[in-house]
């Protein structure tokens, strides 16, 4: 999984079928210091995440073993809010 | 997923007979702030995307997971038009 | 998918039982302008690609969806020969 | 696989329920000189590692192949606690 | 699939129980014209590779299929190795 902050929303009316219902968010990664990265990916939300909140995301099949997202072209999906951090025993990050 | 701009056409005549009949489309890449990327693609096309439109593409196993596509040698597929997506609450792209 | 150029083979007499019969290609990826990548990869040939062809491949699982690679240890594959590809409207590739 | 560092711990309070009970723990990249990389990655860990110990980590559908894992929307699992390490003959890390 | 050369062992007896017995090979990739480059994997090796040999390996899910390696968590096996590849018509490399 790869840390990464909800930055906004994705809108797609026209799409296949299985998508319909799915929350699209855009997510820009992060390092383990907290700083933005370059790298972005849209993820389907399956725990009900906001945008500024900072997540953990699962990428490739993994991303459709979720309830919500078995079987569908889901290729990212976020399945937890992160509510701390630590790295070498000091806190980079908390909610 | 991943956003991209549709900027062409593939054709193959000679292809594996799975892939028969699948539009393949070239996606560039593009950033969050709708700026295109070195990064491109082929995908199968399963919503009907023209050129110049902006997309969401899912990749590896999940690109199998549409009914145009399931146990086909596919390993990107189009499953999304975008509309609109919004940073930190400004619309950056609208179509 | 991307886009290859078929540049050599490569010969592996002691192999997985598996990988019995297959032809491996190398393949020199190329961009959407035709220019040589740095990035190559060897794959399964299951379309009868001859070196100097520009060809479309699979990779991940979907390498292995097609009837001669199914099931076995491969994870890049041959699926189509390109005739043509157009960007922007103009013709940049054709056989 | 690919070697990494156990450098820190993720707590997480709202998660997928198949999520429920994992350890996160976050590791840094490492080459094969033991010097640290740029990369990070969150994995699930199936081995009972430490902080500073160094670890081998499988991802993708890989990840997902251990009791603790499987079916869970998880791309990241330690699957080791490596010992020691020879390149060209020479030890290059010892636990 | 990717060129690499044996360059290592890597040890570790605290393990997935399903990784018992997988000889475990540090891999340095290497470019098509056999010179290395920065990138390393470890690697299930499926077919008696030795420290120096090149070796053609799989990643992902493909990892997963050969008798050895089959359900259990390796991303990455060794699966043929290499008696000589030719680029252009000319042989870059003999073992």
């Amino acid at each position: 999984m790869l840390l990464g902050r909800v930055t906004g929303t994705v809108v797609a009316s026209r799409k296949e079928p299985l998508m319909e219902g799915m929350t699209l968010l855009l997510i820009r990664q992060i390092d383990v210091d907290d700083s933005d990265q370059d790298g972005y990916v849209v993820a389907v939300d399956s725990v009900g995440a906001g945008v500024g909140e900072v997540v953990l995301y699962a990428s490739g099949s993994s991303a459709r073993q979720t309830a919500l997202t078995k079987d569908r072209p889901c290729d990212a999906v976020i399945m937890a809010i992160v509510d701390t951090w630590e790295v070498d025993g000091d806190v980079v990050y908390s909610k």
